[in-house]
């Protein structure tokens, strides 16, 4: 038997309920054990939930039972949470995570934590949602050297992005079908400004390339500056525009990370993957390119990856699973900003000026465009050098474009 | 130390030397071992071969040498292949491979072997080439009841059905490209004939239903019959055409695989899928729809996989990491006889005698179809309701849609 304890009933959390409830036959079959669900913590009442009885409203409980092998935190955010995963651990509990946010900020101080007490701290659910990436990262790809990482992290943009390019809604619009429609939070800030996003690259980056990334060493942007105008000037040359997390190890050993929209063109797997869908594009130096796809929010999907950790503990308790990087560095992570992009550029201008500062570009056209607006893609340039040229314009928008 | 020996020293297992060389110092890391190549096995002199102090000619040297952890066996074929591989688990030494075909028609008694053993048989190289996708599957997707498996499982007929859509190649042309480009054998009928995806199906419908699969249970179409005129009229409709290896459980507990070409919808993220890129999609009661992509072959993809395996294994060589599979039986597996498609239908015949055999379907159109060319699509129904309806019609082509 092994006992499990779910640390918050919210969506999350009840789905891995359901999970393991639906599929207790063949979770029981493949583990070999009887997986079963001992507590829910939860300060709220569930009288009518079909595990009423396993709720409690303290914490010691599940910490002080010997029976209890594996937690799982769907909790949320880096106070609660972070003093729960802590003791859980200490109590020789194994423990794991749909907390993007905890495991960005403490990840390495709690896998160091698991290490000690010989215990694991598995987190599939925390990129992705229920998209399997961080196991075939450090397993399956365990051959390569990695050299890229690059994803759409963050279902509530992709959906206002695809709304944007498929029914010409403006960014408010599309944020406010999103809401409307349970995808994007009343408070949208940590999905539309690319924290949600960060988080996810920081755990990706410290997969990938062994040292923990903090959130604040990544340069994040978001896709409120995104206008309809954008949009429609990508389309015209065959791009989409997407929110990319993205990593790569540069040659003097640091990390590049960072959170931007990025012109990404139709022929990439990327560009396809629309609506609240994640895909996360890894490359590796025997492999190439590889993409995962799937959901990357909501009940089930997440409950999924959150189940398959439990799957993996509970085949054999004793046996601790390994997810290790170090503890990163200050100077370890590197802005984007010596890496040469080909930029879209959106300016209030007239044609000769853009010629005079950019040369001979080729002007990209939308309908309806009002006198003086330009837009047109550069050669490739870094930041730096794209604001030089530009110095003297009125720049309305500038984005990267995915080599 | 971790002893490896590669049996053949063909496309993969010349890439899983070189592999295991230009990432040694990584592997060693990831292992917490030092993994290192013994043996190669070939009956051909690689004189000037880096390795060339590795070779021999001998299997019963590696069989007997108590130092080889595990052996990599890149031969091919279920002759010599099943014969070296027997003899390796009953060595004691576990086993990684890339032969779709000896784990297709052999799995289940070489697993069971595997088991007696007390070592691994690891495949993860067998279908998929480089994509990570048996390991998730049974992994990280362990908390679901696997619905359906559908995949883009030959990159040679992929390529050939790309260039026969983007190109306007015929059939012939395009074969002849791949095989010009190295990406078909001079005898392509594997490939062509659908017997490769059939192998590797079998694979994935064993690890997703537990139960073995033959390829003599699964029925299985090739591509040799999709002509221009096909690719063009689905195209018209927002279709393209693409081979599909598939597997459904069924209601009645039964397992469903085919091998055929599909209309695929330009919305289906499978449709994406061009060249000799492969895609593998499943479908699970919490996850739904994931989706695996990348190269489905080549030198390196294809040894990334095989060293994924070896690091999992050298990770701790006294661990059996087990697949595991039944033995499969004969009525276990049905035909898609029963399940009802819209199909994709052409015809040499007038309006109104298709209109007679199939009431008011929307015609579909291609610039320079010959009179009494007639296309269209269908409502949903079985193949046998499809050939009633249309007895009387002289029928050039039909397709299946896919939902």
């Amino acid at each position: 038997m092994v006992n499990v304890a779910i640390l918050g009933f919210g969506t999350v959390g009840s789905g891995v309920a359901e999970v393991l409830t639906m599929n207790r036959e063949l979770i029981d079959k493949r583990t070999a054990q009887q997986v079963r669900l001992k507590y829910i913590l939860d300060v709220r009442d569930f009288p009518d939930s079909p595990y009423k009885g396993c709720f409690v409203k303290d914490f010691a409980v599940i910490e002080n039972d010997p029976e209890v092998d594996i937690v799982v935190e769907t909790i949320g955010g880096a106070t609660v949470a972070l003093d729960f995963t802590t003791r859980a651990l200490k109590a020789g509990k194994s423990v794991v995570s749909s907390n993007k946010e905890l495991v960005a900020t403490h990840g390495y101080e709690l896998l160091q934590l698991a290490k000690a007490n010989g215990v694991s701290y598995l987190f599939e659910a925390s990129v992705g949602g229920g998209i399997p990436v961080l196991r075939p990262l450090t397993n399956c790809l365990a051959g390569n050297e990695v050299e890229q990482v690059c994803g759409i992290l963050n279902g509530t943009t992709n959906y206002i992005l695809t709304r944007m390019i498929r029914a010409g809604l403006s960014f408010e619009q599309a944020l406010k079908e999103a809401q409307d429609n349970g995808y994007a939070e009343r408070d949208p800030s940590a999905d539309i400004e690319g924290h949600d996003a960060c988080r996810k690259i920081c755990i990706l980056a410290a997969l990938a390339f062994g040292e923990h990334i903090y959130p604040e060493q990544v340069p994040t942007q978001g896709i409120t500056a995104i206008t309809l105008a954008d949009v429609d000037y990508a389309n015209s040359c065959g791009y989409k525009i997407k929110l990319l997390g993205r990593t790569l190890r540069m040659e003097n050993g640091k990390v590049c990370a960072y959170v931007a929209p990025h012109l990404v063109s139709g022929s990439d797997p990327l560009a396809g993957v629309e609506d609240v869908f994640n895909a996360v594009k890894i490359t590796g130096n025997a492999v190439g390119d590889t993409m995962f796809y799937g959901r990357g929010a909501g009940k089930l999907p997440t409950a999924s990856a959150v189940v398959g950790d439990i799957v993996d503990i509970a085949k054999d308790v004793k046996t601790r699973k390994c997810n290790e990087w170090g503890p990163g560095a200050k100077d370890l992570v590197q802005a984007p900003d010596e890496l040469a992009f080909r930029w879209y550029v959106r300016v209030n201008a007239a044609v000769d000026e853009v010629r005079k500062a950019c040369g001979e570009v080729a002007l990209l056209a939308r309908g309806g465009a009002p006198a003086r607006e330009i837009a047109f893609l550069t050669e490739a340039m870094t930041q730096a050098q794209l604001e030089q040229k530009l110095a003297g314009l009125d720049m309305l928008s500038a984005i990267r474009v995915l080599a």
